[in-house]
């Protein structure tokens, strides 16, 4: 690598390739970035006009890096729309895991445990509203694209996915012992999501 | 009630009321419907033009029905442009806990895990993409509205709840013993919900 190059990269994990680039000479040079957007479909076909407008990108682990990379990579994303968050690569790898990677498991699991029971397309196709087809939606992605993540992003799966286990055991536990004021509580806690999201 | 009068209902759950209605003269009056269409709000504000349209009208036990009264019902919910599906309550409530209640289970308990885990609002907003929204986008719905359905069909919550668990184990399974062939097979499987969902 000449001196005067600059190298980046739109993986959805941080941590592990910032310790690979650790061992590179010219470290500075790589800016290790997370444009925050995509769809579930992949590929050429999947382009989608306007996907980064609006949107984060992180930029990890900045200290590490030339300041004038930081630039020029920050700038080429701006140019897309995107504004720049600067981050620490494990705090990525943490916040991605349960902000964006566990959606992934979440769809993928409700896809399986509707698919063995209802061995029927039209009654899927029938009684599912408009709701079963938002939660689901992620289902539709790629192995290709999302194996590498939740293996590079192991530890954190993990930990988000025991987190989530113990939520779900919450609401079984409410209504097998038919407990209408904890399944209350449960359901206008997660109501507080309304604040974040549209 | 007098004879010529016809009562229907869109309730989510229909076996617990038809048992009721099971007790009540004029059985055969009583239309068991549940049209399949909604979205996360509630109330008068929540009015939606063309909500009914193109989507499902389940009509329940009509072999317990004056004929007479299955088609004027059918008719009111043909009017708002359903079309309509006959189907014994007890497989209504089965296929419903599958393909409609199970999904707000899974949106509320991934709201929690994330405010739980997430005290910054702005870490979600910024690493939040399109398919966090979708995900959760459930987990705004009213626990007026979710209590009920989930006691009701508590039977159906607990079985869909239990297969549900185990595809969130086995993904848990495969990420903990770095098994990438087990993982791409799920994902695979679970990429199948493209045939059904546009």
């Amino acid at each position: 690598m000449v001196t005067n190059q600059i190298v980046t990269d739109v993986c959805s994990v941080k941590k592990p390739l910032i310790e690979l680039a650790n061992t590179l000479p010219h470290r500075e040079q790589f800016v290790a970035a997370h444009p925050m957007a995509g769809t579930e479909y992949s590929g050429p076909q999947a382009a989608s006009e306007g996907l980064f407008c609006q949107k984060a990108c992180i930029i990890c682990d900045t200290h590490d890096n030339d300041q004038h990379a930081v630039d020029i990579v920050s700038r080429m994303f701006q140019q897309l729309g995107m504004h720049i968050t600067k981050m620490d690569a494990a705090a990525h790898d943490q916040h991605a895991a349960y902000v964006s990677h566990i959606s992934h498991i979440t769809s993928f699991a409700l896809a399986l445990t509707v698919l063995e029971k209802e061995h029927s397309e039209r009654n899927i196709f029938e009684l599912a509203s408009g709701g079963f087809d938002s939660t689901v939606r992620l289902a539709k992605s790629a192995a290709s694209m999302w194996n590498p993540v939740f293996f590079l992003n192991r530890e954190n799966m993990l930990d988000v996915i025991d987190n989530y286990e113990k939520q779900i055991a919450k609401f079984r536990q409410a209504i097998e012992k038919s407990d209408q004021q904890k399944l209350k509580t449960l359901i206008e806690k997660s109501n507080k999501i309304k604040k974040v999201i549209k």
